[in-house]
């Protein structure tokens, strides 16, 4: 499989000098991964630091900036980063009103940002952390015990983001930011494998003419595997699935979420069959992004993300966010 | 191919029906494939009318928009629309100031834009339109006679768009648009064909081990055809196509665009690699934008466009916009 990169072990560095010149209102550390908005800290402003995995941009390095994330620590592709990177980071976005760690619900990550969390706390630095779970397809997976993080991580993200930009305190931002992922559920599904810089070819087997319904974000197995499905079809499981466990009596934020290789056009054709499926079960969509935002490198698929919100979970939604990825109202 | 859609025949207006989901802030007439803002008319403004095949998307449809386009004409993958359409958005948009069309130059689109542009003027709109012809790979190719049009048309669409609200005269946004196109040049390569949703598999044969050298946003064929490159390789390769025919003498604007089926981590990637070939050539860069905006289905790849700007193509370049795909200042 060929790929646009220089040699694997520099794929990591390489974007990052990358995010460097295309974004001047971002510092990044090269050296030492981590991506900060300038303007950090943010007198009197709680911080949110997140980061995980490469692999899945925009996610984090793209949601940093105003009224969303203070920092994000990129790992290796498909691998944890590691605690100093998410210290160095609470150290440079801490204003003193303390930090939360946005933690995505894989075994590597976990760990490492709960080290984390003691060694900044050692510091003086105050950090909560919140634990991003909303995958609804498998029970426990590959790299997680529990239900995995995957495309919830960006509602979190953008509403406590808007949370803390407009001066909540880290308890009540914490508060926030948990009652978003358990407002959310998610399900995957992949039409082809990924290709990691490392291995050079698919990381997984799928058969021509087979789907994976429920996979992960790293393509780590989901509930079953089935003959093709159309578009329709594939909406109505998604869906499905995710209202077996989230019941809304309120609007819903729908992320219909490219999983990096699957065209727009085909995305778009999706998110009108999202709609119609939700229209059928008397779901109530609010707002919908329909685009690349929690990727999976070049893997062809998509999920369904939906996030039940009330009028302050909107109204901080709505709220001005101004990231390389993610940009409105300001 | 495994493709994320129905059948091959509604791929279109399937995904017309998700862009009027998840997005009210247009108008989209699914039934005869015409997005408009939903604002449109604006009183007093020279009105932006684009289109061309589907398949490029976010072009042109993510782009209508304040600040960008006011309508947009998808046509069937890869095919030119129908003057019909074209017709029918100057119509709609057109406030008695006139209205431009952008054209990519494929010979489909030229023709059917010009019939448009009589067919409006027989109706009493006042039509100019601009040519963009920016891709310097190759003299004629498959769809086109002379330089073909890609990249480009996010720079004439976005800094002409600029001029519109601003209130510029028809033939002020014209000058400034055909400016635009004449500043800009554009390179790109092909590490893997796209599948279209018609043939169900590869567009174009390219062997495992080799890269397209000048690839079209349709596949079409390029330069030549060479063993696989670095990252950095290619953008020595494409940055020195590009600086061929574009020598700047102030500042530029730098599209670092995916093809569609490029993993944003390695485009990261690329741009780095972009910026630093730019930074031994002497070339200063005012702004970069990394990401898919004017793609291929799913092919992987990528491309280089430069736009040389003076203070005012600067100034309303970075004036507000509001679209699916782009959007700052608003």
């Amino acid at each position: 499989m060929k790929m646009l990169i220089n040699v694997p072990e520099t794929v990591v560095p390489d974007a990052l000098r990358g995010m460097a010149a295309a974004h001047p209102e971002l510092n990044v550390d090269v050296e030492h991964r981590v991506i900060v908005r300038r303007d950090a800290p943010v007198a009197g402003k709680v911080a949110l630091v997140s980061g995980g995995g490469s692999g899945h941009e925009p996610l984090h390095g793209g949601f940093v900036g105003r009224g969303m994330l203070d920092a994000a620590c990129p790992g290796e592709v498909f691998t944890s980063p590691v605690p100093d990177q998410m210290v160095r980071a609470a150290a440079a976005v801490d204003s003193g009103a303390g930090v939360l760690f946005v933690v995505k619900n894989y075994t590597g990550d976990v760990l490492n940002f709960a080290m984390a969390a003691e060694l900044a706390e050692d510091e003086g630095i105050q950090v909560a952390s919140v634990l991003v779970n909303d995958d609804v397809a498998v029970r426990d997976s590959t790299y997680t015990a529990g239900r995995r993080g995957t495309g919830a991580t960006l509602f979190v993200e953008k509403i406590a983001g808007a949370a803390a930009e407009e001066g909540m305190p880290l308890e009540r931002v914490e508060t926030l930011a948990r009652r978003v992922n358990e407002s959310s559920r998610s399900f995957g599904v992949a039409l082809a494998a990924c290709t990691t810089p490392a291995k050079g070819g698919p990381t997984f087997d799928l058969p021509p003419g087979e789907l994976e319904l429920g996979v992960g974000i790293h393509g780590e197995p989901g509930r079953e595997r089935r003959a093709m499905m159309t578009s329709g079809e594939i909406a109505d499981f998604a869906v499905d699935a995710v209202l077996e466990e989230l019941r809304p009596t309120s609007p819903v934020l729908a992320l219909v979420g490219g999983a990096g290789g699957t065209p727009l056009l085909e995305l778009y054709g999706f998110a009108g069959e999202v709609h119609r499926v939700l229209a059928q079960r008397g779901v109530n969509v609010a707002r919908t992004l329909v685009g690349n935002y929690v990727t999976s490198l070049d893997m062809a698929g998509a999920s369904v993300t939906l996030c039940q919100v009330d009028e302050e979970l909107l109204r901080l939604w709505d709220a001005p966010v101004r990231t390389p990825a993610l940009r409105w109202g300001c």
